[in-house]
């Protein structure tokens, strides 16, 4: 998402950051079928218009790749680049995922409920579909969602085409998408994406912990106009507000900051009224640019947790969770040359 | 655009390919005004509402930046890069701009329309709005758009919200987005997006040969699954249909040819009927994987006017027109492992 698509409370299709494992199937609405199973009483085979019958609910919810931030960290862990861009705040429709469990009965037992995908490939030299799962508390919580809607249109094939998982407050991996079946687990699912990846950890051989919530993290729109090159800002010396938003899937965000000196000191931003609980939240903030020059523009947010964004990020091996503060250098002043548009010539 | 995508004849928004020189500027549909003036006899101020209420025509047009395929140049000249899948297939609806320019009443001696975006930034040192010129006779072509629709929907931000330029059968540099004004002038325009960038040249001593119409080009779905790190693909033993799109900017596409040895060999491929004139078109050729062990497959197009894919590239500084033939590693047989989905355990 480029990060001036900030503006937009609701990022539109098409700037919504995308993680795809694999390839993007190509499914047939027509012949679509969601199997239920595993551990429950009653098994189930929905078809589209099955789970598009059942009551719905709408929910705006910030999705964040996990890997956000990785391409700052040195050295590089090996997967997507991502700078920040990697978020986006839609709508998603569907229904809830609570009372298709409930319908399907699940049985006393049950662990884990593991969401397969219609996609798949190979990593770490295992071929695989894509899965992941949720304990059986966590599948039940009132807000997942079996979503075929995003911002009032039907899934689009990247974002899950006809159906996928929404968990709200979760990190993107999660979120499954071309959902081809829902597989209720009496032993802990030790699938490749669960098991495997997605774990913070500093070397092979720890363990590690699982990646879940969101950290909190404040973006900017960058202000002024960039270099095509360098994607260094140029802005007009004066006063400026600056915008963005801020979310953590941990709790509540209770303030944003702003720098314009690298994080050495710190401005309170103005944090707009909340919304929806899993969307996040509009801050502006002013910033006197009177000194000609570069600075070092940062936003961190904290949320009602405790947590708050650090100034460096601690290394992990598959560079998830790097909720370091956003840094976007702006130079006060002028590019070396002006071409007028020529309607003004 | 992932080449999967290449499956669908219109590609979905939010997969069609996107290059954007600066920031997405974010516009207010009801202010807004397309200045048309310059050499003209009666400059006009349009709204969207004016634009809208002329006569409208829908066309396929597939958009194809200059500078896909600039990843496989070495060394690899400096700008985004693109591997494959700077391309994409759509339907654009808008007003002829050929009426618009009788109804300003271009003046004897223009030379140039230029057209320029909302778009600003820095480019070269020279702070500037994105801007490129068209001729007044390929300006004047039926084919050639200002639109405000794709695929049957309103522009969405990134495509140029409210109004863009379409030029059927030239790279995406000259399909302006969030149109500002179009000038007519009466010297050729020498701006940094049309006299100093999108060159093929080989040094800066050299003045180069303006990018204009797209060189022919095929890309196929690449077969079987990807490897989530190496993209190296797996593929089951036996006979396979491979299929995508060819294009070409210049003259129908009248041949596709493919390989499984990397070009040492070719077979014919099989094109479908043609559709509309600047629209991709849609090939098929049989695959006997029989060989167990890795294949380097390769696709290569052929145009009416004899333009036919190289196997090689000669590089240039901007690495641009480069229309190599694609090459996809294919691995016949097994990962290491198979993790079975959940729903069949």
């Amino acid at each position: 998402m480029p990060l001036e698509a900030l503006r937009y409370e609701l990022t539109p299709v098409g700037l919504h950051y995308l993680l795809i494992h694999f390839d993007i199937p190509l499914v047939d609405a027509e012949m679509y079928e969601l199997c239920v199973g595993g551990h429950v009483r009653r098994p189930l085979r929905l078809t589209l218009e099955d789970i598009r019958s059942r009551p719905s609910t709408t929910v705006a919810v910030t999705l964040e790749c996990a890997g956000n931030g990785r391409a700052r960290m040195s050295p590089r862990p090996l997967s997507q680049p991502w700078l920040a861009e990697a978020v986006g705040n839609a709508e998603w429709t569907g229904t809830p995922l609570r009372a298709v469990l409930e319908e399907a009965g699940v049985r006393a037992g049950a662990v884990d409920v593991v969401f397969t995908g219609l996609d798949r490939g190979v990593q770490g030299g295992v071929d695989q579909y894509y899965e992941r799962s949720l304990s059986v508390a966590e599948a039940s919580r009132g807000e997942v969602l079996l979503a075929y809607e995003v911002n009032g249109g039907p899934l689009p094939p990247q974002h899950g085409f006809p159906l996928r998982l929404i968990v709200p407050g979760w990190y993107g991996m999660s979120h499954v998408k071309w959902l081809r079946s829902i597989t209720v687990a009496g032993s802990p699912f030790q699938g490749y994406q669960q098991a495997t990846a997605y774990h913070y950890r500093t070397s092979d051989q720890e363990a590690g912990a699982p990646v879940e919530r969101i950290l909190p993290r404040a973006l900017m729109v960058p202000p002024g106009v960039p270099d095509f090159m360098s994607r260094r800002r140029f802005v007009d010396p004066g006063r400026h507000v600056i915008e963005g938003r801020a979310w953590s899937g941990r709790a509540p965000i209770t303030g944003v900051e702003l720098s314009d000196d690298g994080g050495a000191s710190w401005s309170p931003g103005n944090l707009e009224d909340a919304g929806p609980p899993f969307a996040w939240r509009r801050w502006t903030c002013q910033w006197d640019a009177s000194r000609p020059g570069e600075h070092e523009l940062c936003v961190r947010a904290t949320d009602a947790a405790g947590n708050t964004q650090p100034l460096e990020q601690a290394w992990n091996l598959e560079g998830v969770q790097n909720n370091a503060v956003q840094r976007v250098l702006v130079v006060v002043g002028k590019a070396d040359a002006v071409q007028a548009p020529a309607d003004s010539r």
